[in-house]
């Protein structure tokens, strides 16, 4: 802790990260001599994804990098500076946070590794940096950190080679304490991740998930809330923070080190003090965070908050295209708290006129879809009645995607079918090649669709919503 | 029950299916009109993967397909037949089995719809069929199924347009209830699974899992055996030939309809008779099955027995790029029954020298790699130390499958190291773009390494290895 800001004494002032998001001028400090320096990669994630405002690389031994001036310092640049990205070898971080503080810079990211993580030296460092903040006022986030990204503005602040062609925008918010689940290791472009900010934490000197879900909640870009964390600084002021921001839009958690060997190693990553599991998961449950399992439900379980409306209950229609999936689906949803609906009688009507064997849920399209011309048609004759039914709260559909590579147009249709529904839906695609499931999820999220490449989570994903709805109703 | 073959009397005669998998000649009854008919399926994919027998497509109204002479009936065609392939309307299915009768074929794959799983008519035709079969001494597959695939001579009898360029070969036995999990819906090729046979059972009205496990418990061609269960026909049977199996090869099981909800759509997907979880469970257990909870693992998990070694005990060795997955893995480990190896002093020493920070488990190369030349260095002088340790039964890597496409070599590199240790690793590779992973995920693939797209399932895989290593021991 020492080695920390301590937090304010009446921390529920409420906390507003806009410096640190909504910048015009950014300075980075850090090697732009070649592409493996980090200043070189900041500055080009940021050119690449259109950062809106002013970028000043700031190195004492290069002129410019892709066009741009650099200084040897500060003090050379005459424009007032908003934030600072700093990703120097750690001894220079002190000075260069002096250097910060003279020019009235009140916001800095520092991305270097090495601090309180790495052993008794680096904490030591890291606690000069603070006291010069604290000091100074200036707030930090990291070190030890990629740092932060708006998706509306284009700002990034990720030193590595991203490869994805530009920032998704929408509006999911993800924390972390890990480069791991943040816009450096994972497929956002490809994927299309609906994100409005994401902001990796690193060593969390100061700032924390606390001041975090200050800033998101309130922001009218994020609908959902997803957090990576693997050690809390002030539990109450941080469950304080949750039960506020639960009132407004879903928070989701995947808490990393739920074993005594996995906190040995929270600990060791990034100094996270250790938290019991139990005690974890019981304060969350009771601020009224959703758990999440694992990291691919901390990727794909807020798509379903991002583009599809709350369930009003927890039934749910299947329809799929193979059998064997729809008992799958079937035992996905009870181990999610769904129950599987049952249709009012004029919807079995409807659905015995088309074929007498589509009568029950799981709807099994595949025997009737063989038989047709048009495959898809019967999708859409047996999805209007099913997604109207008093009896059905929410849908998943169980689809190959080859059939869009077949019939591009059925992604229009299917989007008016479930619109007009106004009950949320998640789509699973299979298939046999992985080129086509790739370009069906982007098509289908790009029409506002919650699309699923793993037919647990897309269960998951509606009883998680249908647990917040419940939730919002008490 | 009724419309199904009675078990024989003693049916612990052992079952030898190679009629069906290794047929030198094989009749495909179906459509051939068009691309959609069901026979023009069955022949291009058998054409496609190289099936190496003759094959004799037969129906009335055509000549030919693909250059193959078609022949009106079996009646017309002179040589020897081992195999029928059957997907015509039902009514249309007991005259084409007293043909194949009269032809002297032993084996027949029903592939229609429309028969038990349809209601009562369809029981009924189904019953005749079995019938038929019965007094003739016919063995058949189905019906409703896509019937089976032999890597080894590029039988396929799937009708549907796979798109995949070629069946993966190699030694895991996969079989089912249901297209979904079959060759017909998973990307076998892009993802490069490792394939012996696959037999999708269907409606089971004669053969099932009973006589699938006699048959590739003694393939030489199949190392592991992992099967999708709905409902099981003669629960002893299967029990008793469970354990056979498990003595000569690991065995997995996904149980699906493990909800009451869950067994009802189980029911009317393949008329499956209910079964209740709790009593499957503990049977499996007892007999040594390991279960697998979903169908990402039904597909993966096998991957770990197809190329790597047993480990000798459950102590894991995490190695990994990134501190955060470090964590995550761990949890892994600590759930799937693992422990975290302490590494020796002589390990620790020999990972001191290189950097104080990388002698703890897990091993987090990420801040050594940044301040590297070439970071694939550091991941030979880790691994092999680390793999040799006494202290060490298997290891998963976590690696940003980035590194891969900088440094294709690096994959001959790791493979050596992995292969000089001769203990089971996998690697779980992440990444920014889907085409890196996939690429990265198939060459590693093709040097016998197992590697993994979730990270949980990656470590889970090696828990699994270490409880089937336990029970070989017991």
């Amino acid at each position: 802790m020492s080695a920390n800001l301590k937090p304010s004494e009446n921390r529920r002032k409420r906390s507003d990260l806009s410096p640190f998001f909504e910048p015009d001028v950014v300075a980075v400090f850090g090697s732009i001599k070649d592409s493996a320096g980090a200043g070189y990669g900041v500055v080009r994630n940021m050119l690449e994804f259109g950062f809106r405002g002013k970028i000043y690389p700031i190195n004492p031994s290069c002129d410019e990098v892709f066009g741009l001036k650099a200084y040897p310092d500060l003090d050379k640049v005459a424009e007032s500076i908003d934030l600072a990205m700093v990703i120097i070898p750690p001894p220079a971080v002190p000075e260069v946070i002096e250097q910060c503080a003279r020019r009235g810079i009140k916001s800095v990211i520092i991305g270097t590794e090495g601090f309180a993580e790495a052993g008794e030296a680096g904490a030591e460092l890291q606690k000069q940096v603070v006291d010069i903040a604290h000091r100074r006022g200036i707030r930090i986030i990291g070190p030890n950190t990629i740092g932060i990204l708006n998706s509306g503005n284009g700002l990034i602040t990720n030193p590595y080679f991203i490869g994805y062609d530009n920032v998704p925008k929408g509006s999911i918010a993800y924390s972390s304490q890990s480069g791991f689940l943040s816009n450096a290791a994972h497929h956002l472009g490809d994927s299309a991740y609906p994100i409005s900010k994401m902001c990796d934490f690193g060593n969390k000197c100061d700032i924390d998930e606390v001041e975090f879900l200050d800033f998101v909640m309130d922001d009218p870009e994020t609908k959902v809330i997803s957090m990576h964390v693997e050690g809390v600084r002030d539990g109450r002021a941080f469950l304080e923070a949750c039960r506020e921001a639960v009132k407004k839009k879903p928070v989701l958690a995947l808490k990393a080190g739920n074993s005594e060997a996995g906190i040995r190693a929270a600990s060791s990553h990034t100094g996270s003090l250790a938290m019991d599991d139990q005690v974890y998961a019981c304060a969350l449950k009771q601020a009224g965070v959703i758990r999440v399992d694992d990291w691919e439900e901390y990727w794909e379980i807020p798509r379903v908050f991002s583009s599809q409306t709350l369930p009003r209950g927890k039934r749910i229609a299947i329809v799929t295209m193979t059998g064997g999936a729809g008992v799958l689906a079937t035992d996905a949803a009870v181990s999610a708290g769904l129950e599987i609906a049952s249709f009012t009688s004029l919807t079995v009507d409807r659905l015995e006129r088309l074929n007498q064997r589509l009568a029950k849920n799981p709807i099994d399209l595949g025997p009737t879809m063989v038989v047709m011309e048009s495959p898809f048609s019967i999708l859409d004759e047996v999805l209007t009645p099913v997604l109207i039914d008093a009896n059905v709260d929410c849908a998943v559909i169980v689809i190959n995607g080859y059939m869009f590579e077949e019939n591009p147009s059925a992604i229009d249709r299917l989007h008016q079918v479930v619109q007009h529904a106004a009950k949320p839906v998640t789509i699973f695609i299979y298939g046999t090649r992985m080129c086509w499931l790739e370009e069906a999820s982007r098509k289908l999220a790009s029409f506002g669709l919650a699309v699923y490449r793993n037919l647990n989570t897309a269960v998951k994903a509606l009883g998680v919503a249908a647990q917040y709805s419940d939730s919002l109703g008490e």
